[in-house]
């Protein structure tokens, strides 16, 4: 596949478009492509065309669009991947992980364990660390379409304001509760969110009050994983038995 | 959960054991146990018992044996990786990831796109090191079982020594072969074999040798996974579908 470029609100009906400063580095600097180069570009909610390199200076760079092309399919089921907010670049890993696996949005939340408050991430400048990871993992996979990363909310107020979203899914620990489901006993649901801790696990409390609120509480097998790998495992097992691949 | 340590061919019947040198390092220098601490030893295949730290020297410690204990439970289904040798720490991940998920056996092979050589592998000391890397996961996830790590093959040689493994699946890239299949439309096999190729996919070739040879092509979606997430992603799809969790 050609060098994919990511242009934020592309007009479609421009013959040559702007490459944001970033995305011009790229292009020009890291892989050193010059004018007439083959690449795509893609807009982050779904368009992908193929465009020649029309003109590449220092930090800018524009294309000619020559047709709309089919990016990699989206799934036919949102998944939404609600996440403690883990530490560092574990944090980098599952933002990654979580585009390649395609899902629509991705929510970081603090609960009791998480190491960071919610207010301490806004001001962090993390949260547009979050989408420059997100834009990477979306041009690597092939993907025309860069999930939201939502700002960090305390877990109590995200499951005050997410009470309306369809299925809410929290990954609990092998032994942390004994009816906790097996997500292959489900129903296939409209559309999902997925709910993981943070390194501690959760706290008892915390179950209970997501289980109050109507959250169903699944587990992925009888092993402990690590934390930064439940959102993988559990984004594949949601896919394996209800996407059509 | 005590501290788990690694004793292999552990003697049941011996009220005191003593701990291989690495371990002991671990016990003493590293978590600074002393005698009278409650810890966990396994052996490898199964076993699992408590123990209570009976000395703790200079690179040595013994344990008292107090009871067999259960160990996290192990897939019914026995899955064995089979994955092309990645670059440097991605195959270290690799491996911890599968022992993670639970599988029984790791066999590296040699692809055409792999960039190091099988006999390269053997003199380098990586196979020993995936080995460190195996108990150190299984001391964290709570299985009792070190998943054996096979000598690196050349692909063909695995192939031909493999034909009578059970079911054997290689995962491709989405638009590496129109007839893949989808994990889910597979009945469920005894046990099964999961291929999965280095970081600049399979040649045609080798999907053909290996088809040829009774291999069934699967694939995961409709993005392009990173060739080191691959094996989480596959392993977790296929206990979704066929394990009970």
């Amino acid at each position: 596949m050609p060098p994919r470029f990511f242009v934020p609100d592309l007009d479609a009906s421009a013959e040559v478009v702007a490459l944001p400063a970033e995305e011009a580095a790229h292009l020009g600097r890291v892989l050193r492509l010059r004018a007439g180069a083959d690449v795509r570009v893609f807009d982050g909610a779904g368009g992908e065309w193929r465009a020649i390199v029309a003109d590449v200076r220092r930090d800018a760079a524009t294309v000619r669009l020559v047709e709309p092309v089919r990016a990699a399919p989206e799934p036919s089921m949102p998944i939404t991947l609600v996440v403690s907010v883990l530490k560092g670049d574990k944090m980098d890993e599952v933002v990654r992980d979580a585009v390649m696996m395609g899902v629509q949005a991705i929510e970081p939340i603090e609960s009791s364990r998480t190491e960071i408050a919610a207010g301490a991430v806004a001001r962090s400048g993390r949260t547009e660390r979050w989408h420059r990871v997100a834009v990477a993992s979306a041009k690597q996979c092939g993907r025309a379409v860069v999930p939201r990363i939502a700002p960090a909310r305390p877990f109590d107020v995200w499951l005050h304001e997410s009470a309306a979203d369809g299925a809410r899914l929290m990954l609990v620990e092998p032994t942390a509760l004994a009816d906790a489901r097996a997500l292959r006993d489900l129903p296939k649901p409209d559309r999902v969110s997925l709910i993981v801790g943070p390194e501690g696990g959760w706290r008892a409390e915390e179950i209970g009050l997501a289980v109050g609120a109507g959250v169903v509480p699944v587990r992925l097998g009888g092993r402990t994983l690590r934390a930064d790998a439940v959102p993988i495992v559990a984004l594949a097992a949601c896919q394996a038995l209800w996407e059509d691949a």
